[in-house]
């Protein structure tokens, strides 16, 4: 049975209010004449804070898509490292325990990925699978949990390892003055975060059944075009209402389950924006407070892509609550319009040991800094 | 089990032979000190043609990165379908029988993925699975194969469908004069191939074993360089040494599996370049007419990527020699350096057919144009 493990998280040190945000955009875009509105909508985001791998006077600069990939690997091999070896330590497992590396990141284009600079760097063993994915944006968060419980399902004594980088401000596109693109440049942060989905043993969530969901006809929605300039992010500003059409997949994971989607003791949802979270709480039937690790994520870190589900994840951790067979629900969303949602329950096994190559057995300290 | 199902392959139109390749390299690089070096590469690969999604004068030149993204976008939405539909044809199922939706190319970036786009357009599910994979360059065809394997092992009543959508000729870079680039133009072509690997039924290979592996520090053997005008394809002089370092892990994995590595009934195997051939002969001890399905892909389309280990499969389905229970190794090569290999045997079920609505069985005419 697949276990998703305590995750590790880490935001840079670089750290932009919403008041600075706001400050930027006034300057910036002094003279659009939707200033107003991008200002209300970049308030109500509920961000209080964003965390960015560079200051924001050079986040605000275009040095090339060439220049922004160098810088996407440069950080990613500067920060992914330490998060992977917080999530093996944090489900007693080792690097070369892993079967499966799954690299989720559409902030940076890499080829090959990561993972095979990970598998070279890290201690993984050289007949590592790897699955990097590009192109499902905030969905990919739910959707590498989903490949990993299928691979861990396939295969029950193997173990996965599930990493997602996002450095949304090298997306920043200074000539983009579409309203979209403006409540963009408000919302999104930077993060990584990773999580070992163990194929047997461990603690945290048993994940017990998966499935995706598209919206028909809303690819366009949410899209990057490609362009020499690198990635630029369209936000259709009819995203914010797709949780009505979605809310009926989510039930319906949970129907095929036999539970009550209103009544779960536990929600992990993508915070892509407040309106996801609020209108949930209206067609799932659930109260505010079972988003509160969503929405903590949304307030401290904005909106990270993939790292969020990852991130609501680890807050549910720290607030140590969650009672053995609390019964949950994670859920990630993103371009398509599409959904990656997962149903689970609560285990919580011995404390992670590492078994060493002698066979000597340690526990694992919390550790003390980052999560 | 896990059955992949016979493929289905086309190439475009536009038809460039071994000569004409020659002929534009004369011309274009008439100064290049290493011209010599460069014609005898290109003579050496034992490609004959290509075939190409434009004709020869469009391809060479570079109208940018976007209009490149927007050409895949049109050319993937024009030639995909009808391969989609005979793959379908062949295993006897329809889209909506489709679980995961599984989409491998290198050669050109959309977010959200053509997977979407599949799902609005070809009746697929919108809750079939999504997987796009960019980032594993020629070994995605082998890795396609495996993560459907997978899946339909965790997964015994569901399906999935492979598709790899290869424009290579997306790629060329008119200002990249290194030798590496100079064969690359002479080598790569264009193709789209598809195949459903069935979790039950079916005739074709049974999916019995996989495993990936990497040689250790090779990353920038061959790569990416990601700028403002596109994907720049760096392959260093080494890697048609590889097989010796991954000629063990596909004995290993026939190994594992009981089976003679040397003793097979049939090899496909990515026909990267002729030297891999060559050198697997050797490494394995295994005759040259066990590599003629994909020395013919090699001659006749030049390397197709991600699609070469589908192209030489059907070749297979198609030479219609394969008995029952006869055993097999599948293996693509590419990035990291890494290899997605399988071992599997021949299952012949009873000829396709398609459960109509209502009911009414109809059996599946073999496709009279393409393959």
């Amino acid at each position: 049975m697949a276990v998703l493990c305590r995750p590790a998280v880490a935001v840079p040190e670089h750290v932009i209010t919403v008041e600075e945000t706001l400050e930027h955009a006034r300057r910036v875009h002094a003279h659009h004449p939707q200033l107003p509105l991008a200002l209300r909508l970049i308030s109500n985001t509920g961000v209080r804070k964003r965390h960015l791998i560079r200051p924001i006077s050079e986040t605000l600069q275009h040095p090339g898509f060439e220049v922004r990939n160098r810088i996407y690997e440069e950080q990613a091999k500067l920060r992914v490292p330490a998060v992977v070896s917080r999530a093996l330590a944090n489900s007693g497992l080792r690097a070369e325990d892993i079967d499966l590396l799954v690299y989720v990141s559409c902030t940076g284009f890499m080829m090959p990925s990561m993972t095979s600079w990970l598998i070279n760097s890290m201690g993984f063993r050289h007949d590592t699978r790897q699955l990097p994915i590009a192109q499902l944006g905030c969905a990919a968060g739910g959707a590498a949990i989903n490949r990993a419980h299928d691979f861990c399902t396939a295969y029950p004594d193997l173990n996965a390892l599930i990493v997602a980088c996002e450095f949304c401000s090298l997306c920043y596109q200074p000539d983009d003055h579409d309203i979209g693109s403006l409540l963009s440049n408000g919302l999104f942060g930077d993060a990584v975060a990773a999580a070992v989905v163990r194929g047997s043993g461990g603690s945290g969530v048993l994940l017990e059944r998966n499935a995706a969901a598209m919206i028909p006809d809303t690819e366009d929605w949410i899209s990057y075009q490609v362009k020499a300039t690198g990635f630029h992010f369209r936000l259709d500003k009819r995203v914010p209402t797709t949780m009505e059409p979605l809310a009926p997949a989510l039930r319906a994971l949970a129907d095929r389950h036999r539970w009550d989607v209103a009544g779960l003791d536990f929600y992990i949802i993508h915070a892509g924006g407040p309106r996801i979270l609020d209108d949930l709480t209206k067609f799932l039937g659930v109260p505010p407070v079972a988003f509160r690790y969503s929405r903590a994520t949304l307030t401290e870190y904005g909106n990270i892509a993939s790292g969020v589900v990852l991130d609501a994840l680890l807050r549910m951790f720290d607030e140590g609550s969650v009672p053995d067979r609390a019964r949950g629900l994670i859920a990630g969303f993103g371009p398509g319009i599409s959904a990656e949602m997962a149903v689970g329950s609560w285990v919580s096994g011995p404390e992670p040991t590492i078994v060493r190559p002698r066979g000597e057995q340690v526990a694992v300290a919390r550790p003390l800094g980052g999560r």
